[in-house]
């Protein structure tokens, strides 16, 4: 199964693929997507574009995206819910399944605690792919994401058969 | 010229469509896209679907959107982020030019005052579009917004006329 992780943002909305093979997690694809510019809806475009391009260059199956921290900040958690927007809608349009998770549940799932600094996350990420090359903190975050996505999934397979197993 | 104007919403988000000609306005259409069910990202992908849906069948030229108000319930921000996300990148992706306005300048603009009530604006939205049936409030403000556009656009032209004519 491979699946992308999203970060999203307006100015650097962060992303990265991976490749699941059982246990077995390996590294396909990072980066950032980036907007700058005054007009906003252009931003989006330009966002949905890009992420469009990632979809279709690495044909993830699945999609995960991190659950947007909300803060009292309303002009800036509307800046980004508008990015979320798009980033939820690119793997939709492709018609992926998409996992949405809280920041502190892809810490916990990946570092193993859920106040884990940014550069442990980074750390734990580049233990779980060998060789990984990051493209920046966004793209660190976006790979921890799908990661965290893999471990999950794998949790509900193997509860999934766990049950199948029970009930046979 | 032909304006979309559009009121964004997660569960119900509001169009409208009027003709421009000269100081002359009509109606066109209008409509509520709405988005029900429990998983985010479906719901982005409907409102991008039947707004893209709008633009293909009415073709405007131009677009018009309200500026979102923003306040302290950062959850309520979020959401209304994500969906004006899709509402700004349907017109983006078309090509069209894309003007915000304040829910106050929309309100001075229709009513003549910008502490205008909802009703008043309906009312006034009725007298500048003979005939209009309008599908809902949200309907209605899409409407507002657009003709807000066209008299922005209206001002915006005549005051570039004015200043060819003195620099002449």
């Amino acid at each position: 199964m491979r699946v992308l992780g999203i970060d999203p943002g307006l100015r650097n909305l962060g992303w990265g693929v991976i490749e699941v093979e059982g246990s077995r997690l390996s590294h396909v694809a990072n980066g950032i997507c980036h907007s700058t510019g005054k007009d906003l809806a252009v931003r989006l475009l330009s966002l949905h574009s890009q992420l469009t391009d990632v979809v279709a260059r690495y044909a993830p199956e699945e999609a995960a995206i991190e659950q947007t921290f909300v803060n009292k900040d309303g002009a800036g958690t509307l800046k980004l819910g508008q990015a979320r927007g798009i980033a939820l809608l690119v793997p939709a349009q492709a018609g992926l399944v998409i996992g949405e998770y809280a920041p502190n549940q892809v810490k916990k799932t990946v570092v193993g605690v859920g106040h884990a600094e940014k550069c442990q996350v980074e750390h734990m990420v580049r233990l779980q792919l060998p060789g990984v090359e990051i493209a920046g903190a966004d793209a660190a975050d976006a790979l921890a994401i799908a990661i965290c996505h893999a471990h999950q999934s794998r949790a509900a397979g193997g509860l999934a058969a766990a049950l199948r197993k029970a009930a046979s």
